[in-house]
């Protein structure tokens, strides 16, 4: 501990990071509901299962080795590109209450990062669905959320050589960190993988809408919910004045996004699809993810607007290249996280627009090429996707033998 | 700040007061489920559609103009009817924790009055769903949540009129200054529009149900767990016997208006309606809303009960006068909010039922006045219905080119 | 107070109660939707009427007895079988704030053991689903939440006899004081009941899936969420260390149950069936409540993994032994109760295997007897089961009048 606080503050710091625990555990709930009824009924179960099982992959991964990884303690000297600080947690002798930071205890900043690495494997679930094997998606995800990001979330929040430009590279709760490294590997994926059958058909884009708007909209208000703590709780302390203000630039820029996609879907389509203001929701709060701690009121309005507007051109040009992502996780997570990151860059104090694009080129370098390649490998050893037949009848019945619905999927005779 | 206390004290008010923030939010999921879940599929997306605009609409509009409407700073020879603070957000110098008040930073009380806000729009759109114009109701609501509930929330919370009446007027978390704004505007909307097409027919009433009692199950729940934020965050600081107290006669009240509503509709519908107790558990919190803090255990068993009971007649009465609320809402937050704030007056230490009546009248008359001009107006120039061959195939489709459930809605050939 | 702490770690401490509070209550609406989820359509208002009045049961019988029952004060020299403080709540003169306890105030102590009560009735509410009548339900739970569980529970929370044992009987946060009291309760209802209609045809198991996977996702991972606060609160204090620790063994219980039942499910039934895995996430939550607070980390991936494989051999077993539960809820809080209450005499520091099978055996033989008792009285006057033809239509329209789909199941012609 740098300074000695009170047991009060420490008390109360540590009951604001378990409350932010248990938010960031919500968001898991929301990409669940999100993704699950932004695709269709017959891919369910499979959606389901793949995000309840990266929650305990997520976990476990980080308990064995990951937080060691990404937490290595970078000596003054290393290069700070790749530490382990060995196997297992180590709280300490006084149950992790001291020795550590001003903020919480061992156990809590376990459990608050531990929920955040679950994420970057719940992103791409979303952009995969659909056609993805089980298998291959569950041992991607142990690859990628037990190494990949841990090592890529060390350069920066682990102390390393992002942290130690001369202006160092600035990410407040993760645009890129987190959401541009599970965009990126959504990119990889949706690459391998191709576009679902009949998504596009002689040069043409067959829309193919999601099963369940209310599992849509509950999954972005839990998710809006959940970024209160995903945010809110990176100011790894429970500071009035700070953690209340990265709640309002947070909510605010989560406003314009909707406003920003209400608009940019009505210009550019001419409906008022929810999924896009839904989805417009999300690309603020990725937006403002990176600097809501140093942005203004103001900033944080333009920073949500502008990010609405890109996510549905984002939306719309993807779909133009033929990169099938049924519930626009790209859009939404890597190209948003990269003009959150950019943003700070531009609006936030003591940023460099020079050291953002340092940091967002280098972790989609290494992002995108280490998932392409682990995909690459699975395609050529177990297979990445089942067969078209398994597609068109559905993921549920032939990976997991059941309906999601059998009362409207399979009725009795 | 009248008082200095310990920065320990100052920041876990202030946790408290964000956990209660995160809770009113959670109410707009709520509402969302609830309505959705209490009106037919066909009218899904348009519904959900609104209640997450709402949201939006309502948070920043609050932020530009709406939080120093309601909280203009009255001067204390002022007649208290309407003050106005100027646009935009100014938490001050020091990040806005000091020189404000002792419980909570500017920034906290920004969003948790901002959660608020929207709150009253949410309660009309249930009443008014399934014919309403998207466009005039989106409308209605920038025009009630960012000026008509400013001014009458600055009555009474703002330090008003209603607040300097001899003994003044008592609504602590929003009987009357929340719910029965949106209750009146909900009883304008609903003369205004007239009912449902094919409601009433040859004078008879027909039944109309929601469509999914799950989503209207989840919505209740969320609504409760939300009210603890809406009366436990209205103590204004985390007072432990206060705070705690007025947790327990909320859910006192909400348990004994389940029970109301129970024997309410099995003597008077001879049924066990669902909808009835879930509309019983919120006409229990909406009771005890006005006086959670000043009420004992057996006064909010009282008060929850009688909520209850009056629901059930009040939802019978309504739908007798051809009055078309598919969600009850009327009875809920109107008819409940106008039986909390008369209670209050009764049991409450140190009220006065005239002041209580005169919150009542006054805070009524300029609500169901205001709403109902706006939506006459509303009705002469966009107008305000869609047409009836769009009632009857659904809002969905012809306000937003799209269906909730489309594998069931309009499944493929 | 046995030690005078400062008000400002008494305010810390109730917040912290006061969430863990909201967390447990969010239970409640994980039982209602896992356990609709996992039954079919046509019984869905049947087993949501049944929860939702559960909670309002639950909170009233505790407010008027249940809270003087469990915690009835035993003397020292007493036999510390039962006791009675007297109906209705006392708070004392300072609001319930000292006098107490160090940890938080009278009220949010209540509040906090009153969201438990209710949730033992609620484990029974899935085992007996679609097939009992709903007034027999609703006596029952009166009775065994208001009498059975608070007796039960004075034993060991109350500082009855099971505290008073040489070694006292260990059990945190309640695997045999709350999940095995409500299994018991539930086996005995799926003896007297007899299986659903069609369940069992010549010898032969028929699979009858519940109608919402989405539904059942969403109710564990709100029992999850909720299960933060039961262990989390069950601190009862703030205490940073102690806390965090015990949010750290039960997520990594949790976890670990979903792989080892991911695997038995591999293993012992071929397929990737999602309700196992749910049910294996619950299952290591289950396990992990009696020791969260004494176990380390190795301690609780065994006794999550061994939870998870056990809940799926259970389930096998049950169904081979005609015992028709339909959403596993005794494979859940039965079996996984008493394992996790003995593996807390196994791995836990200062607990004595002996002790924790003396309170297994007792609390089961008299909760057994008890709720089998208050079943066959049922049995004999009310009747404890619907007509087999309500029971084939469903309960929804014969029970209630409704469906919980209408547009689905009874579309308008």
């Amino acid at each position: 501990m740098e300074e000695k606080i009170s047991l009060e503050l420490f008390t109360t710091n540590n009951v604001w990071m378990m409350v932010a625990t248990f938010l960031v555990f919500i968001m898991h709930l929301g990409f669940g509901a999100l993704e699950s009824g932004l695709t269709r009924s017959k891919n369910t179960v499979n959606i389901l299962f793949k995000n309840t099982m990266i929650i305990n992959i997520g976990l476990l991964t980080y308990a064995l080795w990951g937080f060691n990884l990404m937490y290595p303690g970078f000596a003054e000297d290393s290069a700070g590109w790749f530490g382990f600080a060995g196997f297992g947690l180590f709280p300490g002798e006084d149950g992790g209450t001291s020795a550590y930071n001003p903020g919480y205890t061992y156990w809590t900043d376990f459990l608050f990062q531990g929920m955040f690495a679950a994420t970057a494997a719940t992103i791409v679930s979303g952009a995969v669905a659909e056609r993805i094997r089980l298998d291959s998606f569950l041992i991607f995800s142990i690859v990628y959320v037990g190494i990949i990001y841990p090592i890529a979330g060390s350069w920066k929040w682990g102390g390393g050589w992002l942290q130690q430009l001369e202006v160092p590279f600035y990410d407040f709760a993760g645009s890129t960190i987190v959401h541009s490294v599970g965009g990126w590997a959504a990119l990889a994926g949706v690459i391998v993988l191709g576009p679902r059958v009949h998504k596009y058909i002689d040069g043409k884009i067959r829309p193919i809408p999601g099963h369940s708007i209310p599992l849509a909209f509950i999954g972005v208000i839990m998710l809006w919910l959940g970024w209160f703590g995903f945010n809110g709780g990176s100011v790894l302390s429970a500071d009035p004045a700070l953690v209340s203000k990265v709640l309002v630039t947070t909510s605010l820029a989560a406003a314009a996004g909707a406003i920003g996609s209400y608009f940019g879907t009505r210009i550019f389509v001419k409906t008022s699809d929810i999924t896009m203001v839904l989805n417009g929701i999300l690309a603020g709060l990725v937006g403002i993810t990176a600097g809501a701690d140093v942005t203004s009121v103001t900033d944080a309005l333009i920073i949500g607007f502008v990010a609405g507007v890109i996510v549905v051109v984002s939306v719309i040009l993807l779909d133009r290249a033929k990169l099938d992502d049924p519930v626009g996780a790209i859009s939404v997570h890597l190209v948003c996280g990269v003009w959150g990151t950019l943003a700070t860059g531009i609006f936030g104090e003591g940023t460099s627009v020079m050291s953002q694009l340092i940091g967002i080129v280098a972790v989609g370098v290494f992002c995108f090429i280490t998932a392409y390649i682990i995909f690459l490998l699975l395609k050529i050893t177990l297979g990445m996707r089942v067969s078209e037949k398994e597609e068109v009848e559905g993921l549920d019945m032939y990976e997991h033998g059941m309906h999601a619905y059998p009362d409207i999927n399979a009725p009795a005779e």
